[in-house]
């Protein structure tokens, strides 16, 4: 599997836009399509909460039958808890069959802003000419027309072989604030033009989120637009995956990879965060221990203060770990900081060791830490994704909506 | 039921002490004890976190019997994954048998502060004298001894008739970071002068810290050394209390509305809080669910930011809501603000209404803010105390070791 450039239109068929039609301030771009050639499979995982945005009512409803062409998105407004919503979902979809073609129950419709203010379809309807116009090899169009207060633009594509064929896969996402998924992340559209049937697509979807996606957390807040679709439109020619085997193993394998790949940029691009802070817990009892563990390290707002004061105050590793829900003995686990800047160990056996300080402060103030924990327990690992918290976190939540 | 002043000494018989003997840094008090002239029921609870501080320990073993007089508790230091903490806790509790014959297995020990630092009792042991001599009227100084990063000290006292007899009770309190508190808080010591067998005052401390302290969240963190233990001393010669009843009930109360008092004291004194917030949840299905929203709601990281910022924005109610893991209907959900400077309504059936932004900044920008919100579910109802999320927060947190 070799990474490549492109993004979502990395594979064969499938064209992208994005343009600023006025929904946020300023010229900034608001507004994304990607339209395959060809009809897709399509699969989908959406958030857990209770509160829903409308997009994923109307998306949930046109894929249910396996199949989409095309996705369009606004960011600055998440078209949630209005009552219109459905309606303005709905209408994003027709204003795409209108200017495509593209019957609008094939078309997957994503929003991502503020909560509870209504979304007009004017600004929309009056960028559609535009938006289509633009249709092209820009997948960055539409990577950054996605973001809301993301610093980056976040964009992969790989390529691997499936029974001879070159197959690609790409994907863009955001995601920075509100971010702390349970069952996809905020927006990640992937597209393939790998030849697999809805089954096979919803299984290798289900099963790529489970160690990627499902273990970042920003500020354990989970969104009400969670949404990770894949449409997969067959174009590379590939004998269609139709059950398990070596084809479908390799499929699931690049979507894990790629998933993983923008998991740790969404966590290192998290709101005002400075470092991507990767736990690894080792020597679990179970993997839904090692998960646990991981994923309450990387939570922790006094651990992620001191990872930002790069402080190797490792009690606060220990405390997460303790309050994690988990079975653990505590009085065998050891802690141990890495970085590009070298590695250290500060505990052992629940209680702290001798560790130069100024070799702590050294590896903490690299931008990528890891923190491994180690466990003694059994064999189970995991890996979650999270980041510091400073200042700036909380200056851009103090007053997000002006 | 009245408030009065005196601490931990306003009911008869107690006796209290704070100084500074160096474990802290610039002359800080940093050691509290408390004496009874005589031995007291006494009945604790402790954090849930598998990681326990040594002190929680040897109280625990302490106090088994049912029976304590005296507590000693030093700030700067918690004592906590060192592998000699249960030798220094023991040494604690001998040092005060030495100075004032009290058995030290009738000592409560209490450490907070960093973890995983070695604690030396030489200190301790030097400041004993200067600690026994300073014995008095002052819970003041006691309360002042056991703060870490507090601002304000806590400490207050009740009044009360127990079968014709006049009852006190007081408290000192610590806690500001590390605060989620899953069966105590941080360090609460209460005194009071009532008669009451252990059985019956284990009881009674389990009903009042289930609507205080457990319902408080200053960042989610559960500290591993949080502790309450109430003494008892008889000493107001009411009828012991030794089974249900009208003098339990009344004890009960006093015991709760002084839990009450000090978890909204400690949440709005949470690291970098410039604000206390309460949850009020009404209409729940249960009393799980309401407690769960309530909580849910003052922990997310982006309301506490959008609160420090003046910002009303309630979307970020409405997904705490719905990621609480409670049994709600989301589209029946109302949300309004409530300070001294007025009340503003921002949502109803789960979608946002008309509101002036203006008044929603003025009742925003007070100290304490209440968050209601109504379900319309049922009729069950809970409250959570928190705070907003700072800059100061995260400041405090960077460098806490140096």
């Amino acid at each position: 599997m070799l990474f490549v450039d492109g993004g979502v239109c990395a594979p064969k068929g499938f064209l992208a836009s994005g343009i600023g039609c006025g929904i946020r301030k300023a010229g900034k771009k608001d507004l994304a399509l990607i339209v395959s050639q060809k009809r897709c499979a399509a699969a989908g995982v959406y958030t857990k909460n209770l509160v829903k945005g409308a997009p994923i009512i109307v998306t949930q409803e046109h894929i249910k039958n396996g199949y989409a062409r095309a996705v369009i998105v606004n960011s600055g407004n998440a078209n949630t808890c209005n009552d219109n919503g459905i309606d303005i979902a709905e209408g994003m979809c027709e204003l795409v069959e209108k200017f495509t073609g593209v019957s609008s129950s094939d078309v997957v419709v994503g929003s991502t802003g503020v909560i509870g203010q209504k979304l007009s379809l004017e600004p929309i309807s009056c960028g559609m000419p535009a938006l289509v116009m633009g249709l092209g090899k820009n997948s960055e169009d539409a990577a950054t027309a996605i973001m809301t207060t993301d610093t980056v633009k976040k964009e992969v594509a790989v390529k691997f072989e499936l029974g001879g064929k070159t197959v690609k896969m790409g994907a863009i996402a955001k995601g920075s604030g509100m971010i702390h998924p349970d069952m996809a992340t905020m927006l990640v559209f992937v597209t393939t033009d790998a030849a697999i049937n809805p089954e096979m697509l919803q299984k290798a979807l289900e099963f790529s989120i489970q160690d990627s996606f499902n273990m970042i957390s920003v500020d354990r807040d989970t969104s009400t637009n969670d949404t990770m679709v894949v449409l997969a439109n067959g174009m590379a020619e590939n004998q269609e995956i139709i059950s398990e085997g070596k084809d479908f193993d390799a499929f699931k394998a690049a979507l894990y990879e790629l998933s993983l790949d923008l998991s740790r940029r969404i966590a290192k691009d998290g709101e005002g965060a400075t470092k991507l802070l990767e736990c690894v817990v080792t020597g679990a009892k179970s993997a839904e221990d090692a998960r646990k563990i991981a994923k309450s390290v990387i939570c922790s707002p006094l651990l992620k203060c001191a990872m930002f004061g790069s402080d190797a105050n490792w009690g606060r590793v220990l405390c997460a770990i303790g309050y994690a829900g988990a079975d653990v003995d505590v009085t065998k686990v050891a802690v141990g900081f890495k970085s590009e800047a070298g590695e250290i160990r500060v505990c052992e056996n629940g209680g702290g060791i001798e560790f130069s300080e100024e070799k702590a402060k050294e590896v903490l103030s690299c931008g990528d830490i890891i923190i491994n924990a180690t466990l003694g327990d059994g064999n189970a690992t995991a890996t979650a994704f999270g980041c510091d918290l400073t200042y700036d976190y909380v200056k851009i939540n103090g007053d997000y909506r002006s």
